[in-house]
């Protein structure tokens, strides 16, 4: 199966645990190189997070169990990249 | 025949199978060497990607039968880049 | 004569053949290096293609025969870029 | 735990102490590298800043503990990179 | 006295000779390295090029008569780059 | 204490000394590199100017000084930049 | 004294001399390495020029003498940079 590269989630998460627990123990699972989680907005009872995670061959399903432990869970998936590399998406913003 | 450096495709998708599952089967097609797949609208029974697709000779056919293996459609063709290199196109966004 | 290095040509083609023949047909001219096809619009019979292609010296008429064989024509040309590089036009965008 | 690259943050600090003596102690805290403090909004008591930390395994409490130190306060986290290197996220401004 | 490096002209252009030959022509002047025309805008009878010309040593005055020779004229100079490089505008788009 | 490496102030300057004066002399104070000042408002008797200033191990306080000696005023920090080396600020313009 | 490494002036020039004429005069002002002149504004009688200057060590009187002689006036200072190198300000333009 061709590896996954990058993953760019759309996450709820509540406010508890903080989003640096959250991404430092996304950053756990196995084969994750980076994750980095810009908060998009805040609502009373929780936090909407775009979180691009990168590795050289991602276990999506187990990225998936990890942030659901965290009480969060995937709202949709923004962006996949797959293959030897990460090809751009020329449209983006245009 | 000039080799077909990059597709960038308007696919529509069913909910299922997801868009992770989607990418790398459609990364497993013959000489494709990576995929990108951002999810540009989600309605109640479909979602709309925009797919673009890297290699060094593309087989458009493989592909557009791939993608409809996998229940979706090729609504578009937004761009296809041929030849020696990637020609980018000077006037994107202007 | 100056070499012709990058010309970007509006295109009007029918629905037929598709575009990623179209463009690996174009890409067929001789010293034709890439060609990169941006689908701009799409009508009931035609869609507007932005056609980018490169070489270092490209035959004009030669494309415009090709294009016109595949029963497009040249709606505009949007650029052409001459001599021993590409200048980039400093004032696009602005 | 994988380490924390950067953090930004949303801080509202009181007039005293200045900018230039916030960011500079917050650059004291263990493990941090680089701090980049950007004005976004001067109100009667305070002021909103938006500080970039980066550092190789920053310490978010130590971090945190000295922002409180200086009587600023963390409004909010507006991003957090972890891992290997710093993914940047593809869909920022887009 | 200093050289040209870089002329952005506003021609106007009547439809003959076609842009292609236009630019191919004007690359043809002394010390021209390259010619890159964007057609800017289309009328009846003229249409208006953006053309950016680069060299060591340009010579405006046997550009412009190439291009009153080819029937068109110079609308005015959009920006002229002059020295031993190019310095780029920084406030251009600001 | 951890080096400034860049500030960026919004200065109140009397339309005496000159820009250009002012900038020189700026640059004299002690560890500062460069200086770049862009004047964003003029009004009748003073201009607004935005003063990039990167250096090293910049001394604010002597900067203070040298601007208030040439009859100008810090009106506002906008951004102050400290540590080993300069972190850019991945929101700035998102 | 802190050399001057750029300067970027907003000049009001009668429509004689030409733009051309005056940007190659003005790079002959000593210690000028590059002048690029670019147009912002035609008026019936009179040009607004946006006139980027740069050198190693730029004479600001020298530079306002030469343009006074060409008939122009210098109408504002839009941004000098002094000292080792250019700092680019981080925040033009957002």
């Amino acid at each position: 199966m061709a590896p996954i590269r990058r993953l760019v989630l759309d996450v709820l998460k509540p406010h508890d645990p903080g989003v640096v627990t959250f991404a430092t123990q996304v950053n756990e699972v196995e084969r994750v190189d980076a994750v980095t989680s810009t908060v998009v907005e805040v609502d009373e009872n929780v936090k909407t997070i775009r979180v691009t995670i990168e590795g050289t061959d991602l276990d999506f399903e187990a990225i998936r169990t990890e942030i659901e432990d965290l009480s969060a869970s995937i709202h949709s998936i923004d962006q996949v990249a797959t293959g030897d590399r990460i090809a751009e998406d020329p449209l983006v913003g245009s």
